[in-house]
């Protein structure tokens, strides 16, 4: 059985999403940020970069969200999660979870853990001040650009369409109206009517 | 034919190496980045983003290396590029490709581009100083779990050995000494003997 490691507000929530969209009748760990939990010796054997999400199965251990999507498309077929036999369109999936994942999180990112990259409070201050205009700037682009509507690859629903939901629950908190990008609130509201979005926020 | 905007010392180089290895005969096209020609109107309209790698194909654009690193495998299958048969094995070589993309990449974008997430003249000094000890962070979670050796997947070179050897080859310019990683070393002093490679460098 696949064991998906977790934390609630998390990008974790995409490949859980994708896992209840596939049926796959996975197990899930939650882990309690509070107590930095994903630091403990026990969880940093399992997955040494001491994030979420961790995706165990038979094979090994997986992390990387994208890496993940694309995992569970491939081992649920029949779900349907992803262009598997269009390279051209897969490769616009991958371009859509890669740029998530290295500008989007990232972007978001600055706000909750600036201390990665900086060690100065002023610094950090700095870091979490400029959050809203870099995340408005990659909405901007998503919304102009890359969601093609009503899914993001189309006509289509794919893993993208859960990994897309799951960071554009974060633009409250990062201090920007989803409303400035009406082809993105559409497609959060269209998530929402989904059974495994539902489950996948219990 | 595809055609490649890259420019001289960035990530495009690990693009550009799998079409080399790939044979593929594809054009490349070298932007001036002193000019800034990567935010001209000319190229803003081919990728809206800004950046490199971009690869044009008959299909539509692709950005993001690890997409066009898949990508690149997939249409030159004979290059065995990737472990395409193997949805665990593909899954090992996005999880790699895709922390390269969203933690080692962003860490030494910290020294360039700091101001991507930051305004103040001392926050920007600061996320400069803090690149070694990240890049150094990163660089040993690579060592320690996930370089298997000799190539970064183990027996078959991938399109993840081109990235790497890209990303590896900006530690002395981020304050690392590469010397402090063997087996990343030794992939590097491999790579450095293969033809694409060479052609790739010029
Ligand atoms: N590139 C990774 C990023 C994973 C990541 O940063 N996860 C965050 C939650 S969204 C985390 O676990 N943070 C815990 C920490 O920094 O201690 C991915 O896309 O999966
Ligand atoms: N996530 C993208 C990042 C692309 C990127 O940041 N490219 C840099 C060069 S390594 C660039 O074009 N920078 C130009 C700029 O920031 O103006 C990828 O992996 O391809």
């Amino acid at each position: 059985m696949l064991k998906l490691y977790s934390a609630p507000g998390t990008c974790s929530l995409a490949a859980n999403i994708a896992l209840h969209e596939a049926d796959a009748g996975h197990e899930l760990v939650t882990l309690d940020f509070a107590n930095q939990q994903q630091r403990s010796p026990e969880y940093l054997a399992i997955n040494p970069k001491g994030r979420v999400p961790t995706l165990v199965t038979e094979h090994g251990v997986l992390s990387e969200t994208p890496a993940l999507l694309l995992y569970i498309a491939q081992r649920f077929p029949a779900a349907k999660l992803a262009p598997l036999d269009d390279p051209f369109a897969l490769a616009r999936m991958q371009e859509f979870n890669s740029y998530l994942a290295s500008t989007v999180h990232v972007n978001h990112a600055h706000g909750r853990r600036a201390a990665r990259w900086a060690d100065d409070a002023a610094a950090i201050a700095d870091m979490q001040r400029k959050v809203p205009q870099t995340m408005t700037e990659s909405f901007t682009l998503i919304e102009n650009h890359y969601l093609q509507g009503p899914w993001v690859l189309g006509e289509d629903y794919s893993v993208a369409d859960a990994y897309l939901f799951t960071i554009a629950s974060w633009l409250k908190s990062d201090g920007v109206d989803i409303a400035a990008f009406p082809k993105v609130a559409g497609h959060t509201a269209r998530m929402r009517t989904r059974p495994a979005v539902q489950r996948a926020l219990g």
